[in-house]
């Protein structure tokens, strides 16, 4: 009986043919789909196996795609994808020119809404109600499928605010399974639990209290139950809220009881659910674990010292601080605005915040940084994550603008580590006490060091701020990088013919420039490369073209960077390829120059 | 009897001294000082007197500045100011060199927190809480006061949600007048409304959902209920929430009758309360009242188009579609996050949406942008009111990133018109059918052209995406300038000896540039000067010398424009003097070009 009814499903409309009684075989079978690709392919796990019900049901019961369904995140949607006409190349999950691992417009008419980055789909699904109703479209529906962590994030309750006040078809589903990436937090959490457990009369909830029409909670895995509800409030007009409570990892044992791990669990056993386990000897550092490790060893010695984490305690490693020194390490949940003006109020009282925010959600917090920390110069520490091309994840999370949505911020220092020792170092110095605020970018993935503790940070380790260091002399032309692909770089430069033509330089600041050196450098050289990880408008490049041109510098000066454009999922070394900036596409470009 | 307790108190040190029965005596005489200065140095009104028994009752009661009082966004901290220190000087309110219009740690030690932007109030108090209990400060007091149109922003809800699982010692006041700048809107409004009325019960109120002591709602205007209050709450540890009503402009008829017009009022008479109305007969029009006078006349036109605001209907004079065709131009509140994410989702339904935020304020949805706009390449038309230098609102509100921010976002299309002819030119020309997100920059204050209106709109007026003018022919150096700064450089080319030496061209396009015409100008010219108002870092200038780069131009390129500090308040003429970028100062760059 396997697989004989999903098999015949390509699109929603195979679903709605099934009878409801045999919609549970279906949920198995999705179930079990997902899990033997995802065991060998990767990918999101836990979130999509909490959903299988309700995914059905929502295809079952609405028409789909004229009705507008919107997974918040998207983590949630590989079931959506499956049953929508991707169930076939859905082993292409995630990789280079295969289907991305968010739901994404251009991909699928079933996808309404590009996610990626939470709490965005009651605000869209809300503009497509509104449209619907200008257009008098007054049966289509639009469903916001969100989680109770994205639901705790300012920008849902100001979609939820403003829905209250219309009479958009809007259906808001939480899906409250207590835990986003990290266990969620927060008092809203809090309340919802409290809901859960009955211990809040249901007629005057807060979700009430802002106008909507509440219904639940009900079991998410109840399917029968989930499409009864949901039948009877496609009836229903106006902004509806229904609460449903669902189990993460759902179907596979080790996944609802090791929640965190196997939210992407990378390989595993698709049988017994055992994950495939790397050893890690021998292997060089994550950076996040630099971040996490140091620290915390830093802040063992020095009491002032508070770590800060959106939602991102172990994708920041910054949970080993978290674990030993609960009291000045805080998870604030998805809330990247409130993180930073957190830190900025700490700051003003002698703390010395590292406020860890992946590069990509900082741009939630944007505001936050110009106004709240720059303006008033406090010294927070923003330590930037997953700077950079991040790989699999794809458009909506590689971390390039950060370099240009921060230069031109006064009174920010923007440092990008060449390794892990460097980033070790730059930790060490920030809690030396800055005049400055500063942020620290760093990749995603591993350095390049094994024994990198062994770096004990001392006064040995205090990195001048501004400066460059000259990695490699020459005569004709000076190569800058900024930030770890230098080591492409190095590695091209091992490669050539000529390397005695080419100086290297690493400059980490960004800003402030080592003017000095550039001084120097103009001096000596006919032309100058520049390279980063990350967007070649308004980067580390132009910052360089920006001091020829006060300076009246005239010599060429070519910069390398990731081109203007989007670009998608793939590997980091594939996408390094596609962007000229790997070790062959530099060689070729160094041995032409 | 005027006058006389209030010119004894310098620091509230000296209000403690007095008796509690001679603080509504203060109070009448506290509002009286503002109105008699505000009347005549303009500035912010309605909120300042709305909040005059509060303030007294606040520094009455607690111990500042040890206790730490934060005023979210602070239009309503004149009276917290004249307390503090800072009575003699108010009359430089706003003023270059004088004191800020909001409240700046580096300005006074009673400033606890730097503010303009709305809803920073009460992560920045959350902050200092934790850092006190870390301290082990246990008996001192944090305090934000926050209004209801700021409270409904996600920001604040962050800050809330976050608060009420610590047992930090943070006090919320939230100040309820049912308005912001423009009336309050959202369904969090409506409740308050009911819970002021009465009609929703106390113990189930949303704050307390929150884990928040809540207490109130109070009269704000009844200084002993309030310092009873207070006192108590002082006792009270952990989160606590006091709610009171309060009504703006209070104490000035006219300014309590309308509320919107006597937010800033400009010169009146202190005594009758009257405007001193200017004729704007004659005058060229304000920026803001192009936009939505020539939104309103598109939208007559075509049915697909919306207008959005986020709480700026009066400042953006989205009022006049408001009022006209209210299905189709909605106020979200202060929510620009949401302003932009609903605009997207209405973008993908075949809507043609200007989202009109302040440069300033866009930075609140820097990720929204990017996420849920740029990357799925959706036409919602950006119009960025306040763009470049702002004048008297100062360093937070300047709007000088914005072309940094935006420029480095592939598919983004951005212009500055260099006139309010321009302005209504691009505005039509994105209704038409644009195949990207463009971002329309423009400044405060008025444009050049009286009969502005004799422009009606039709085929001729339609933009070529990209274009560059030449607005004058010359030899020597090109001067591109960017926006309506151009008007200064066409004043000061006027005023030279050797005008033709320069060519003067208006590059309205920051990108995609007129790659077509810069080959032109590289190649004819032997130097080029670049102006805009905005930030010299990662701007329009830093777009030519990218281009110079990308082509092997190496002819010196001067860029003009906001140096790399924070600028402070003063006029737009003074401020464009220390920029060097007013007309006098350009024709001394250009006389020795």
């Amino acid at each position: 009986m396997a697989d004989n009814l999903l098999s015949s499903i390509y699109y929603p409309t195979d679903l709605r043919k099934l009878d409801e009684l045999q919609l549970p075989q279906v949920a198995r079978e999705l179930r079990d789909f997902i899990i033997d690709i995802v065991s060998v392919k990767e990918g999101h796990l836990g979130a999509s196996l909490g959903v299988v019900e309700l995914t059905i049901a929502l295809h079952y019961v609405f028409k789909t795609p004229d009705d507008l369904l919107i997974w918040d995140v998207g983590h949630q949607a590989y079931g959506h994808k499956i049953l929508t006409g991707r169930r076939e190349n859905f082993d292409t999950n995630r990789q280079l020119n295969g289907i991305s691992g968010f739901p994404k417009r251009s991909e699928s008419e079933y996808d309404a809404f590009g996610v990626g980055h939470s709490s965005t789909s009651i605000s869209a699904a809300l503009g497509m109600a509104i449209a619907s109703n200008l257009k008098g479209d007054l049966n289509k529906q639009h469903i916001a499928v969100i989680g109770d962590a994205s639901i705790a994030s300012g920008m849902a309750f100001e979609g939820l605010n403003h829905a209250g006040v219309t009479d958009a078809n809007l259906l808001v589903i939480l899906n409250d399974n207590a835990i986003g990436i990290d266990p969620s937090v927060g008092a809203l959490k809090n309340y919802l639990t409290s809901v859960k457990n009955g211990k809040n009369p249901k007629q005057n909830n807060m979700i009430k209290s802002l106008n909507f029409d509440y219904s639940g909670p009900i079991d998410g895995h109840d399917i029968f139950a989930v499409i009864k509800e949901l039948k009877r409030l496609q009836k229903i007009k106006g902004p509806k809220f229904l609460h449903i409570i669902t189990t993460k990892g759902k179907g596979l044992k080790q996944a609802e009881e090791d929640q965190v791990k196997y939210h992407a669990p990378g390989k595993f056993d698709a049988k017994s659910g055992e994950i495939h386990s790397k050893s890690e000897e021998n292997l060089p550092p994550k950076y996040q674990d630099v971040f996490g490790l140091t620290v915390l060893d830093l802040a063992l010695k020095n009491e002032k010292i508070i770590g800060i984490t959106p939602a991102m305690p172990s994708g920041s490693s910054l949970k080993f601080m978290m674990e030993a020194l609960p009291n000045r390490a805080f998870d604030v949940g998805i809330a990247e605005q409130h993180a930073v003006t957190l830190a900025a109020g700490m700051a003003t009282q002698g703390m010395i915040v590292y406020c860890n925010i992946y590069s990509t959600f900082l741009q939630r917090a944007y505001d936050q940084v110009i106004h709240d920390v720059a303006i008033q110069n406090l010294p927070v520490i923003f330590c930037l994550d997953r700077a950079g091309l991040v790989g699999e994840d794809g458009a909506t999370h590689h971390g390039l603008y950060d370099i240009a949505y921060l230069r031109c911020i006064p009174n920010m220092i923007i440092y990008a580590p060449l390794n892990e020792i460097a980033l070790q170092n730059i930790l060490y110095t920030a809690q030396l006490g800055l005049n400055n605020p500063i942020a620290i970018r760093y990749p995603r993935g591993r350095g390049v060091t094994v024994d990198w503790q062994s770096n004990h940070l001392g006064n040995n380790n205090s990195i001048e701020i501004g400066k460059a260091n000259c990695l490699k002399t020459g005569t004709i032309t000076a190569v800058l990088s900024n930030g770890t692909i230098g080591k492409n770089v190095t590695e091209a430069l091992a490669n050539l013919n000529n390397p005695n033509d080419i100086a290297h330089y690493d400059f980490p600041f960004i800003k402030p420039l080592d003017e000095k050196e550039l001084h120097q450098i103009f001096t000596q050289f006919s032309s100058i490369i520049t390279i980063e990880d990350g967007a070649i408008i308004g980067g580390f490049g132009t910052a360089i073209l920006e001091f020829a041109s006060a300076h009246n510098y005239n010599i060429p000066i070519k910069t390398l960077g990731v081109p203007d454009v989007f670009i998608e999922q793939g590997t980091v070394t594939e996408l390094q390829q596609l962007c000229k900036l790997d070790v062959k596409s530099l060689e070729l470009i160094f041995s032409t120059k």
